[in-house]
């Protein structure tokens, strides 16, 4: 559909339209301008236009973002007229020559478009926030999917991690990256600056990836912590007032924070990058340190117990079971002495369970697991009343589990989760999976 | 092509081929590695994986890398079959599920090859690297096309304006920078370190692109004398002992050198980028500085004029001319005053027409004219006996060319250009190019 | 007195003087490290031995400070019968010779131990910080005085504006230093990282002075508001809520703050220095920024007034303005029209005379003013209810004053104030002055 | 005297004296700026008039700098009157306010006004050039030495190791660095770029000395040699076509030259600091290092021989000596293989001799052995032929020492020089010391 159909379309849609016609009006000029940056034969005046582009997307009011977008699919996707007789003549004689004509016929000019955008100060982040704005509209707007797999396309190959680098945070950085990570946190809620500087002290460690065109922007940063043994409860590590120890005195590092900053980034992976790069750059500057753990949530463990119920109904004793599990549902179950001593046994062989055999598909079905495990790391220890916050006690009863990332078995480890789904697990974990009554059972769930 | 074939191929060929053998199988060993690292999935051995490839292909001896290219060609390409496929789907229905569908299956596997190989430090100056060996075979193996094509495309996305630094270059850059302009300096070699600080003193400028990953290379450098009006002469500006003039007094910015540095980026252009912000730069730190010129080689005129003799032949009064032209070939004919006398108004007239009217396909038949004009700049003044060393003599009878960049008029100039094919250029040039004898002739050549 | 004997004396004082005999040992085993370092000819183990001096000076108890700034007085002080001697013959024979001789018979051994213990990584932050503990006990041990004379001078001496850089703090600074920031701040207090932000906003500047060794210590910063016009009232410059204004729209830089950071580094003058580079680096970088004035207290003023009851009681008249001036005693007088509109003319004329004729031992009765005006500075204008916090309300009636640096006068107006005690001031001020009560009396105060 | 009175001194030496009245015309106008500069009461103009005096002193010919020393020395020195009476005070009574007021009285106006012109940019280098400007004069102008004193004391404490910064020098550092190592090596002159290149490659390292204030300046450089084994000569050193050899195969670093950058820091020393703070580096980066050695020529060597030639003669058999050594006569005796055996012996005899026992006033005679010996070093082997330099064969007979820095030696063996003047020996070269034929004489020399 060319522009001026476009525009007619739109118009057409409402009679006396004043405000849709005004957002239309506006969103048809950055999208005549758009039309202007591809047409330029050379490049003469492409970094002006794109910012003249960027000048006007970024003024855009709310709803002109979705005729935006509705142009962004239509005119700027490859023509199938072109398409269709570069495909047949492919068909006829695949050729080199032919596989080129048909790869330029495939290729979207949004792609170049996005490409010359970028040429604009600030078009890097302009893009990545372009599609922050776009992701939230792709169920409601399928035609849009065209856009988002070019940005995906795109940024993908610009954030490849050898573009990336990987920086320390601590009290030198500057307030402007600090003040992010707080925005960004979004496991263990950073609440003031104080929380915040207690975190990056001498026995904690932050790292981010950057990429040069944003260096205020942490694309992923991971938070660390230095602990004699592994921690088996997050609060004292997200105290505030904790005493800060001699990290030459600490023997494990405990990664109990990842979060992924950019929305505009989603599907483009850096987590296991940086969990690998992060622990062999501290191996190198702490030679102490001997074990890199994490300290993590079961996000899916009560969910899954409740849909379990009916299968532990149906086991020898199951009623019994069923009775101790419902505790949980009184406030504040596990100050009750009895309560707990009930259902720490039966919990955490129900959580073990759950981390090695509930399966999705396959894989794991808890999220946190599927990440780890899939990044070659070993299902450690479950920690009992680890994690006493609200969210801790509704999605996991309170439960934490340390993985560990052995650097000599972690590839190992990832080979055998991706070809056979085998789990690397301590011995402690699969026996308490094994005593579970649902293992009792027959076979897998 | 499997990899087994090929390698079977390539020792089908030679009998007892101790040398050829030793190259394929090393050849082969980086081919292997090269499989592992696309097949790995997941990425958590990537990096890793890709400094083994790395390390291989640079200690590959010289007769592996046909080999090697020969295999990325045939191993890595997008399988006819798929392609086939989706073709067809998508000629059936040119719904966006097919388009996206297609457009994977077009994608050679050979881009998230050297995708994930970038990941390896070195990755990017290595990719760089393979293509430059790479393109001289380019003629002689045809296959080898889609690999420049891929590659092409993805260091030009990479290497996108908008993740370029513009760097000036003095005395007080790293030694290891500075040597490497003397390395690539294509216009007007740097014959010593002397010579290189005359060109960085303090009524010089020296700009150049760096991308963020290649901190020591520059991509593109252009070298500035800053004058009391445009140069007419390009020796003045290099010779090592001239004296250095307060830049505070001079009022002209005259661009007498540009290179590109990197073979492996050949196609992906910075040039008219690098000058008009370079232009911009200079009117910000030195705001006397009231026009930016060139002063540019006419590589193309003698050749032209040789090829221009049976038309001059044909004029009235032909034969005198060529009696004249042919002083040319008498040595040091520009030391006698007689000869240059006789030749200073013919060749300048001849010139002035080889630039505005000499076409090849409706662009101007110099190279370099091709790039100032379409770049927006405008041919402003002839320089009569302006480069008399060996090559200026020989290519263009010592003229040299001043280009105008007119800030406010290169857009105007670039759309003529693009559009209509028009030239800028000043009426003194216009002038003499209407008073050379085959522009009395009819009309166009 | 030789170590020996101080100790000797340290123990005689007391009898089982446990704590402080233990004291007394630990600052006699740092006063022992001091003469090491010292004695030591050559310098081979210095930066060692100084690493040791400061390691045992930190780690000192509270009671060890006073026994080794005495021992510090005492036993690295010239040496009388050197000094006498060298005294004597310069006397006898005023020849270089024995002027060198003498300067270096009176230089206290002290200087070359303090000159060995900057040695040490972190040596000048401890000299600084022996300072800050050595300057509240000077007048109860006078001979603590020649330390604090040697410190001053080799202090006065490293930091001088040579080596200082001037360096603009915003958002971009690391926490490390904005934090210093927040706990220095003498003026306006900074009462959370939200307000320390907003005084960083676009329509704000910040200014410190940094020493190359203590990168992360400002030793001296200026706050400063852009505006439109000069503010009459500081509350809307530090409130955290207000509007940020685009700083291209402003004609004002008003200094509202300067705070001297580093007690160790008192008596070392900074502030004209800094407010002067700051003016000049605004006009190179805000060219439309016209004025430079302060937004300032005037600390004396309500002491003043109530010292000056005596003789506005004897004017005619007097016992009436005494009267009006006692509204001044009622909570919240700003508050009622009546008493704000009594009280307005005749505080601002008697606030105009405090600053232009009040005096002591010829220099302006006011502290504040003796800094601006003695830095060349204007009076320029009265703030009535200028700023209402309490201690405005107490020492000054609500009333600020703004003094305006205008760099070309400043020079003029530094001369005319030293030689002979003039003050620059508007005739705003001046006709208030004039006006006041106290003038119409004869003549000065 | 007076300024007034210098100008009339300098007027009246010379009738006519057109040149010298121009040249002290303009010396009295640096000097009145000097006046001015000291007499300003506070600083507001003190950076903008520092500055004017550096301006006006840098233009100063020739000829102007004798009469503008002149007056420094005789203007800006302690009033005798003043130092008189705080003499005769502080003699009636020595207390600290006395003291204070002696100290003040002596030290001379000067120090305030290096002080001062410190604040001007640039006011660090030109007070350094100023120094060396000075130094040479001394001799001819015993009053100047007062000057010396004064910048010798300012330089001293201003260029404390304190604020020193230690910087690796390689193929990374700026061009405007690396070309004053070039200018400056003292030691073994570097020939080209290409020959500084090589001293800086993967097996040699450099490092120099910055102050934060002179970034482009090196103030002291160390030139090492990573290499297997001592090195027992120095040309393959300085090959500049040896090949590279890998680091991490070397165990020795090779330390063969030193070089004092500054003739305005002299007497100043950097170079124990130097040698300890890079062996220290060293051993962190390079753990397989396992010793740090000089490559040191032995400049008295030949000089001392000549004058031992009569002690010689008196030995038995001394005549037949006398005519061995007379071979050194012969050129190129080194290339003659009787010769070169015959000598090879007696010479390094009689140099171990030299380095051990030839003293002066106690110390060694070799300068270089009185620097290595000073800071702690050790006298470990004498080499042969090892430096044929014109220079190597003058002075040393091509004879080169390495002398052995032991960090854990290092302080004992300075304690036992300083205190003893004992000098650290290897057990070689004692015994080639006690060989000779001198030792076998009765005692020491």
């Amino acid at each position: 559909m060319s522009t001026r159909s476009f525009f007619k379309r739109i118009l057409g849609e409402f009679v006396h339209p004043s405000e849709e016609a005004r957002a239309a009006r506006k969103a048809h000029r950055a999208v005549d301008l758009c039309h202007a940056l591809l047409s330029e034969r050379g490049e003469v005046s492409g970094a002006a236009l794109a910012r003249e582009v960027l000048f006007e997307y970024q003024r855009l009011p709310e709803g002109s973002f979705a005729p935006f977008f509705d142009a962004l699919a239509s005119d700027f996707s490859p023509r199938p007229e072109n398409v269709g007789s570069a495909s047949e003549a492919y068909c006829g004689d695949p050729s080199p020559e032919n596989l080129l004509r048909l790869q330029r016929a495939v290729e979207p000019p949004r792609q170049e478009l996005f490409r010359r955008l970028n040429m604009a100060p600030g078009g890097t982040a302009a893009l990545i926030a372009l599609r922050r704005r776009l992701l939230p509209g792709l169920t409601a707007n399928p035609a849009w999917k065209t856009i988002d797999a070019d940005l995906a396309h795109l940024l993908g190959s610009w954030f490849n991690r050898g573009f990336l680098t990987l920086q320390r945070i601590d009290w030198h950085t500057p307030a402007i990256v600090l003040e992010k990570l707080t925005a960004y946190e979004a496991v263990h809620q950073i609440r003031s600056w104080r929380d915040l500087r207690r975190r990056l002290e001498a026995d904690r460690r932050c790292f981010a990836f950057f990429h040069p065109v944003l260096p205020d922007e942490p694309l992923i940063f991971i938070e660390i912590a230095l602990t004699r043994g592994m921690s088996a409860a997050v609060r004292p590590l997200l105290d505030p007032n904790s005493p800060v120890d001699d990290p030459a005195r600490t023997d494990t590092a405990v990664f109990y924070s990842i979060t992924n900053c950019q929305d505009g980034l989603r599907g483009i992976s850096f987590g296991n990058l940086l969990i690998k790069q992060v622990a062999e750059e501290l191996g190198r500057s702490l030679p102490r340190i001997q074990r890199y753990a994490t300290l993590s949530p079961i996000p899916g463990f009560c969910a899954w117990l409740k849909a379990a119920e009916t299968r532990i109904a149906q086991l020898a004793g199951g009623q019994a079971l069923l009775e101790e599990i419902a505790r949980l549902e009184s406030p504040d179950w596990h100050r009750d002495a009895q309560s707990a001593g009930v259902l720490q046994p039966l919990l955490m062989r129900l959580c073990a369970y759950y981390l090695l055999e509930a399966r999705n598909d396959g894989e794991p079905a808890d999220a946190v697991a599927r990440f780890h495990l899939g990044n070659g790391a070993r299902l450690e220890r479950l920690n009992w009343l680890a994690d006493l916050s609200k969210q801790g006690m509704q999605r996991s009863a309170g439960l934490m589990v340390n993985y560990v990332y052995d650097l000599s078995d972690v590839e190992k480890n990832h080979e055998a989760y991706v070809k056979d789904r085998r789990i690397a697990a301590s011995h402690e974990l699969r026996a308490l999976a094994r005593d579970c009554p649902l293992s009792r059972q027959t076979g897998k769930p």
